[in-house]
This record gives C-alpha cells, sequence and structure tokens, in this order.
C-alpha cells in the first residue's frame, strides 16, 4: 500500500490486559481520536441535530449512506458542491457505507449475481445496478474520507453453504473494489469481513480481506439477532486474523454495552441508530441506565437527564421540560433527545479512551457495569 | 397607575410623517427594543428551534399560551421551576395570551357566561372555568412579563348587535383582569382591544380599555378574513383613541406586509404563527418575496435561502440542501427554515427600528415593497 500514507492510523497506547487500544485515524478532514462513535446521517444529516449540535456532543466523524445519497439527491447534485462535506456543511471526517446493506434490506426488487446487483429506486422505480467498482466510484465522488466496500450480508441463521457462497461473492466484489480505489487521492477504502457466525468461515473472511491490504477493516454481519456469545466470538475470531496495526470498525454496534465490549476486543469505530433513534422515541440513556421521559415520575422532576452530563441538554433543561415537549410532540424534543444521547455514547468512547491512554481500562469497564447495576434504569 | 414603573415604556424617537415610533419596553427579564416581532411558543416551546437558536435569530421577546400551559403541563409544574422562563430556559421576556383565543377556537364544548367560560380539556375532558380573574392569577403564577386580559374574540362578520353584546362581556372581564391585577410584582398586564370592525365600536371599544388604565393596549379580532382596508381601519380608529406613550400590540399579525403597514400604523409588538408555521411546510421568507423550497429550480442551486440575510442558516447551507432535508422529510429542516423565517421577521423589524430612529421609516418601506415587486416571489 506505498501510496496510501502510512501514518493513516497511529496506536498512542494498547491495554496491558485485552486488546483495547487508543488510536488516532489522520483523514484529509481531520484528526478522528479513537475508539470513537459515529453519529450516523444517512441522507446527509443526523436527524434532528445541524453540525453545530455534533460538534458540541463531541462528534469527530459522522457516517452517511452511498445508497440513499445516490438516489437522492443524487451524486451530481452533492459534486456540484465540491463534495458532501460543503453540501452539508459538515467540516469533519465522514464514512460511508456501500449502500449494499440497504440495497439489500429496503429494496423490495432486487437481483443479486457476481457482477452486482440491480434495484429499483424506491422513489419512482428506475433501475439502478450497483456493482463494487461502481460504489468505490460513487464513494470518491461523494469525496469522503473513509469508504466501504460493496459487501453481502446473509441473514442470521444462515446454512454453512449458504454462508460460503456468499463468501465468495463479498471477497469478489472486495477485490474489484479494491483494485478500483485510487489511494492518492487520500480516501481510505476498508474491507468489510462476512462469514456468519460459523468460526471457521469468519476467520477465512478475516484471512481473505487482510491479504487484500485495505488501509482498515470492518467487521460486518453482525447484530442480526445472534446471541451475545455468538457475536462476540465472532469479533474475537475475526480480530485475532486481522493486523492490529489497522483501525477497526464495528459496523451497526450498538448498545453502551456493545461498545464497551467492543472496545475490550480492539475495536476503533462504531455506529448505531440507537442513541438518535431512540432519543425521537423518548428513550434515553443515562450513566445509571435507560429512562423513557414519558414515565410520569419524571413530571415535576427539575434535575437534568444525567447530572453527571456535560451536554446542551442537560446543562439546561429539566426532565419535566423535556417531558412535557416529548407530551406534546413538539419537535424541539427531538433535537434535545439526539444531543443528550449522542453526547453520551461520544463520552462513554471518550472516557474508554481516556482510561486505556492511562492504563486504566478494566476499571473503567468495572465502573460502567457497577453504575448500571446500581441505577434507576426503567428499560424493560 | 402609580404602582407600575413609569418608566415601563419610553419612545425613543417617533418619525415625522406617520404614527411609527421606536421605543423601549422595559420588563424584569430585560429589555425590548420596538417595533419587534414575538415568536409563538404556545407551549413552552418555540417550535423546532431552543433558546439558542431564538438568541441567535435575534429574539428579544416571545410568547406563550395561557390556556396550552394551563392543561399541560399544570401552572403548578411550572411554579415548581419559580415559573415559565426557567421551565422553558428562555432567559428574556416572556408575553402570553390570556387563552381566550384558544378556549373559543379549539374547545368543542363550551359555554360562555358573564361569569366566564366552562370549558373541556381536549386532553382528558375534565371541566376547566376560566374567568378573567383566574387568568390573571394563571399568567402571574407563570411569573411572564407581560400578561393579557381574558376576551372575548367575535367572528368576522357579525352584526352590531352581537359586536355591541361581546364588547360590554369583554368590557366587563378587563375591568376584572385590571381588578385582580397586583403592578408591584412588575408584570405588565395589557388590556385587549375589540369592537369588531364597526367604526363606532372599534372606537368606542378603545375608549373603555384606555379608561382603565393598562400600562399597554393590544388590538384583538383582526386577522379574521376581513378585507385589508377593514382592517387597516380598525387599525387607526383604535390607535387614535389610546394614549401614544403606551405600547401598542397587534394580534395574531401576520405577513411582513402586515408588519410594516402596522408599524406605520404606531403598533410596537407583533405575533404570528406565520413565519414558524410556514417554515415547516416549505415555505420560506426572502427580502425579495416568498419561495417554496420544493420547487425544482432549486434542486442544484448553492445560493443561500436570501444572500442579505445574515442567519445561522443562510450562512451555512445552500438552497439545494434545505432542498434535499425538506423533500426527504428530515427533523433538522425544520430548525433550520424556522430559524430563517423568524430571523427573517426579526430583521425586518429590527431594520424598521433603526429606520425610524434616522428619520427614514417612508423610505424604509418603499425600499420594502420595492424589493418585493422586483423579486423572485414565487407565491401562489
Amino acid at each position: 500500500m506505498p501510496d496510501f500514507p502510512p501514518n493513516f492510523f497511529a496506536i498512542e497506547k494498547s491495554d496491558p490486559l485485552c486488546p483495547a487500544r487508543a488510536g488516532l485515524i489522520k483523514t484529509p478532514h481531520g484528526l478522528i481520536p479513537t475508539p470513537t462513535f459515529m453519529a450516523v446521517g444517512t441522507r446527509g444529516s443526523v436527524k434532528a441535530v445541524g453540525p453545530d449540535d455534533l460538534t458540541r456532543a463531541g462528534s469527530r466523524i459522522v457516517l452517511a449512506n452511498t445508497y440513499h445519497l445516490y438516489l437522492r439527491p443524487g451524486l451530481e447534485v452533492i459534486q456540484l458542491f465540491g463534495g458532501l462535506h460543503k453540501f452539508m456543511g459538515w467540516p469533519g471526517p465522514i464514512l460511508t457505507d456501500s449502500g449494499g446493506y440497504q440495497v439489500f434490506s429496503l429494496s423490495a426488487i432486487r437481483e443479486i449475481s457476481e457482477a452486482g446487483v440491480m434495484f429499483r429506486s424506491p422513489y419512482d422505480g428506475s433501475k439502478t445496478f450497483f456493482t463494487p467498482e461502481l460504489v468505490v466510484e460513487a464513494q470518491t465522488a461523494l469525496g469522503v474520507d473513509i469508504m466501504m466496500s460493496l459487501d453481502e450480508c446473509p441473514p442470521y441463521p444462515s446454512s454453512l453453504a449458504a454462508i460460503e457462497k456468499s463468501l465468495d461473492l463479498t471477497m469478489n466484489w472486495a477485490a474489484r473494489g479494491r483494485a478500483t480505489w485510487n489511494p492518492r487521492q487520500g480516501q481510505a477504502l476498508f474491507g468489510i469481513v462476512q462469514g456468519g457466525f460459523y468460526p471457521a468461515t469468519r476467520a477465512q473472511a478475516a484471512q481473505r480481506i487482510a491479504a487484500l491490504n485495505f488501509p482498515g477493516h470492518a467487521l460486518g454481519g453482525l447484530a442480526l439477532g445472534e446471541p451475545l456469545a455468538e457475536r462476540l466470538d465472532a469479533i474475537e475470531i475475526a480480530r485475532a486474523e486481522l493486523p492490529p496495526e489497522k483501525p477497526l470498525y464495528l459496523m451497526g454496534l450498538g448498545t453502551p454495552e456493545d461498545l464497551v465490549e467492543g472496545i475490550k476486543r480492539g475495536a476503533d469505530l462504531f455506529d448505531c441508530v440507537l442513541p438518535t433513534r431512540n432519543a425521537r422515541n423518548g428513550q434515553l440513556f443515562t450513566r445509571r441506565g435507560r429512562l423513557n421521559i414519558l414515565n410520569a415520575r419524571h413530571r415535576t422532576d427539575s434535575r437534568p437527564l444525567d447530572p453527571d452530563c456535560q451536554c446542551q441538554t442537560c446543562q439546561t433543561f429539566s426532565r419535566a421540560y423535556l417531558r412535557h415537549l416529548c407530551q406534546n410532540r413538539e419537535p424541539l424534543f427531538l433535537r434535545l433527545a439526539t444531543i443528550h444521547n449522542l453526547s453520551y455514547y461520544l463520552e462513554l468512547t471518550k472516557t474508554a479512551r481516556e482510561a486505556i491512554l492511562r492504563g486504566a481500562f478494566a476499571e473503567f469497564a468495572k465502573n460502567f457495569y457497577a453504575l448500571r447495576a446500581a441505577g434507576e434504569s426503567e428499560d424493560s
């Protein structure tokens, strides 16, 4: 990989007891201290918050989606603006999903072949053909900092034969995306490890992706309904086959516990709709567990959501006011709740990072679980 | 009115050619330079924007509604917080509508008598009886800076007999509210001039309200579907009967043209849902007229909504991006569009004020109409 900056990722400190590490990813739009959480801005907007809110919440990188942006507003519109950063007014790093997952999950009509995947637009029914090459070219045109390969995500559970067949397709696509990628533009391309939950296929997936020499790796096909133990095994099996000097992204994870367990297993990047979607539904994260803001016990509660939280929402508004906004479907609620949940996630990864830097990750994880066990969670 | 601060309202400069004036209202929560527009925060939240956005947009006073807050979250909740300012996190002045208009327009089941009005809560069907006394006490409990009398707003058109009967009721209520008010707490109470669109009854309404010696006056019962000429006549007739040294609030007005015509006729305060509601529907105000952001011609337009606007939205985002957000129902659109429309309204009143201060209101009004005539309005 002679053309890609050798200092794309630097590990600042590794934990002595587990694979957790603190690192720095260097992109054309700034540094990303890791581990960190990426807020999901599917259509070029993290739902209900602006770039100003994201910056104040501690976001260092946001995620967007190639499939959605390709369909609307279309690449040609975003290219007129010189890329997605300027279009959406976010000056920091951006990672895009390839869109493969959305093609499979959102398009009723699709046809998969080795060449790629044909799908119909949910907006106007027009046909589009996504190939591994086109997906890299599209992300290049978007001007994002980290691009993802096109992959196929097999459902859980799948037979061994189905996983093996799907893995061959994903590997074919990964190699073609890798060949399309031009490292000289400074945009990184990550390969995605699939392989299901059979230890042998997951290990093989990681080995084959590692052999393609991507700047970074992602673990896909997780959080599909598999038991936690299987998920953690899959993460550990894949990590053992991947070069530790490259960044590792756990796609679509997850809960606060998923983040802590992922960091413990050497993951550097996370994304999930959970904090933003839950916020819009009145489910708020605190250091002591989740709370449902509509619960009657918050009606007269003048405390902030989380007394230890420094976010804009907690610094200004009470639980009673937030409950009032949520109960009356005031649009401001969406913003304030999203700011809080994102701040919680970002503070969690930041605190984990600081603990790793001072060699105290185990203590951090212990405190994390202890506070929640002692907490006030209303989670069902 | 010996107990109320004599410097509640000061006229800094009057226009030599028309009743327009620049003034300052002094409240316990700060100064309000007039003329100005009050953003509507019915339930203690201006829809889709936070106090931070309001401050940056130039808001100096916001409006809330007694009827809505009385029902939800209830006065007792807001009193626990020491008043509405702290509950909603807005440190500046607040004016509350009495809620009379909402009782009449939103409650299917209501009974009006001289004593007051009985209505059923739209939330749980429970009975509430609003009297002029209770409405002043409720607003006192909310801790707002400017309170409004309970009034009855007759429909347009109404017979002379109906207007006369309604006016007697409104005057009875105004006198009782006035008697309930305790000026020593520093909260102002405004009387509302009704009287319909018969010149004699409107003039009589103003004379009778003026005789009650309120700190300020409002004109109600406007913008009910009457022709513009009738509305402007009603404003002029009422103003001629009111002491010019007290602030004048045109309730529920209106369009940018309504503001300019109102200022020209001596009004100091305005409120209307138009800028915030239109924003949420994609109808945006500019110095050159309105635009519908969903119009296809904005699809690739990299310009801001209004090149002369200094708001957060225009400083950061293009028409193309805003169209993309609106088309995809991204919640961020609500905030960005509301910030812009409110900024437009607040800049309009601020510019009018500056023109009055330098003796150039006529020129300001001429420029206002000239830009719109030359403009790009898509308004239907």
